[in-house]
C-alpha cells in the first residue's frame, strides 16, 4: 500500500518536472539549467511543507525521485525537439495533473503528522502550488497562482474533499481518488471556461 | 500576558496581510491570488524564523491568524472598490507598523529560545522584512529591503533597543512599547525626510 | 583541523558577499539594502541545506560570519568607489570561487550529517548554487545557475570528486582540494571557453 503512495508521488513529481522542462523551453533556457528549473518545480513544495511541518525532508534518503525527473526531462525534451512546438495547453494540463497529485499528497502527509485540519488543508496548497510558484519566479513570470482563475482554491476543495472522507472514514484510496478528481475537475473548468474570482473591482 | 503578545501577533499579521492586499491591487491581481499573496506577506516572514530557529512554526497549531489575514483582505478590498484609489503612503504606513511589530516579535522569540543578542537581532530582521521581501519579489517589484532608504536599519535599531532594555531588565511590555517606538519613529523619519543611506559613489 | 574549516567556510562567505555587493552595484542599489543583498548571497546557500538536513544554522551560535560579510562589504564598496567600474569578470571570479568553495563544505557536511552519496552531492549544489539564485531573484537578472553554461554541473563534478576521495580514504584536506580545483577547472573552461549545454534545439 505505501508502495502506492510511492508510485503516486512518483507520478506528481514527473508531472511537475514536465511542466518544468516546458517552461524552461518557452523561457529560452538551456543545459543543466533546465534540469534545475524541473528540479525545483518537481521537489520545491513538497519540501517546503516538510520543512515546516519538521519532519524529514522526503528526498533526503529516496533518490527515486531524481531518476523520475531526469527522465521526465529527457522525454519531454526529446518530444519537444521533435515537435517544434508546445501547446500552451499542455503545460496547464501537466500543471493541473501535479496540482491534484499534490494536494491530495500534502494534505494526506500533514494529517498523518497530526496537524489539525485547517493546516492540512494549507499544507495541501503549499505542497501543491509552491513549486510551480518558484518555477514561475525563476523565469520571471507572473505566477499562475496569483492569477484572477481559480487555482489555489481548487487545491483547498481537493483538501477538504480528502479531510471530509477521512472524516467520514472512508477507505483511503477512495479519498484520494475523489480528492484528485475534485482539484481536476475545477482546475479544468476554470482553464476551459475561463472561470475567474473577483476580489477587486477594476475599472474596465 | 501571554496573550496580550498573541494579539500584537495578530495585529502585525494584519497589517501585512492589509500591504499585501494594496500590492495586489496596485499590480491588477485578483481572485484568490489576493489571499495568497496577502497571507504569504502576512506569515513568510515568521515562518523562515521558526524553521530557521528550528522550533515549531507558529499558525501551524493556532488557525486565528488565517482568519485575522481573512478580515485584513476583506476590509482592505471593500475599502480600496469604494474609494477607487488607494494613497501609495498607506502601503508605507501598513509595512512600516507591520516591520515595528515584528522586529520586536522576533527579537523576543529569538531571545526566548536561548539565541546570542547579535542573531536575535538578525531573526528581527528576518521576521520583520522577509514577508514584505516575498510579497515584492512575487509581484515583480524592486524589494523595499533593498532600496536605498532606511528599511532593514530601523528593524536593527528597533532590535538593539529591545535587547538593550532586557539587559537592564526593563518589564518586558515596557521594552516591546520602546523597541516599537524606535522603529516607527525612524521607519516615519526615513519615509517623509527621504532620509537614504549611501554605500557607492553613483555619478548624476 | 575544524579550525581550517571554518577559514575555508569565512572565505566562501566573504567572496559570495563579494559577489553579492558587485551585483547591488550593478543594477544601482545602495544604503543598507546592499548589506542585506550581500548576507543573504553569502548566506542562503548554507542555510538552505541545514534547513533541509535538519541541522543547526550554522551561523546561529557563530557571528563571525556577519564580520566577514561586512569586512567584504566595505572593502569591495571601496574598491568600486575608486575604480568607478568593475568588468563583469571579477563577479565570474568571485561566483566561481565562491562555487568551489561551497560545493565540497556542503558535500562535506551532508556527508558527515549521515547522508546517501548521491543527496550530500545534491547538498553541495544547493549550497553553492541557492545563495547567487537567491541574489539573482532579488536583482531581477535571469539566474547564473538557469543558464546553457556549465554552472550546477561544476558543483556535481567537485561533489563526485569529493565523494569518490572521501570513498578511497584520501586524507580529507587532499580531498578538498580537489574537489575544489575540479570545480574551479571546470567553472573557469566554461567562461573561458564559453561552453555549453543544449537540452533543446532551438531554431538559430
Amino acid at each position: 500500500m505505501t508502495e502506492l503512495y510511492h508510485w503516486f508521488d512518483l507520478i506528481g513529481i514527473a508531472v511537475f518536472a514536465i511542466s518544468g522542462t516546458i517552461v524552461a523551453y518557452e523561457k529560452k533556457m538551456d543545459g543543466f539549467g533546465v534540469v534545475v528549473l524541473a528540479t525545483v518545480t518537481a521537489i520545491g513544495g513538497g519540501t517546503v511543507r516538510d520543512v515546516i511541518l519538521d519532519v524529514p525532508v522526503f528526498w533526503l534518503h529516496d533518490q527515486s525521485y531524481f531518476f523520475a525527473i531526469l527522465a521526465a526531462v529527457l522525454i519531454t525534451s526529446r518530444l519537444i525537439n521533435k515537435q517544434k512546438s508546445i501547446p500552451y495547453y499542455t503545460l496547464q494540463i501537466a500543471d493541473a495533473f501535479g496540482l491534484a497529485f499534490f494536494a491530495v499528497m500534502g494534505t494526506q502527509k500533514a494529517l498523518l503528522a497530526g496537524m489539525p485540519e485547517m493546516t492540512a488543508i494549507i499544507m495541501g496548497v503549499i505542497t501543491a502550488c509552491f513549486g510551480g510558484l518558484i518555477r514561475d519566479v525563476l523565469a520571471r513570470e507572473i505566477p499562475m497562482l496569483l492569477k484572477g482563475e481559480l487555482y489555489a482554491i481548487t487545491c483547498i476543495a481537493g483538501g477538504i474533499v480528502y479531510t471530509l472522507s477521512v472524516y467520514f472514514s472512508f477507505v483511503t484510496e477512495l479519498a484520494m481518488v475523489l480528492a484528485m478528481l475534485m482539484t481536476l475537475f475545477l482546475r479544468f473548468s476554470a482553464i476551459k471556461w475561463k472561470i475567474t474570482l473577483h476580489v477587486f473591482k477594476y475599472p474596465d
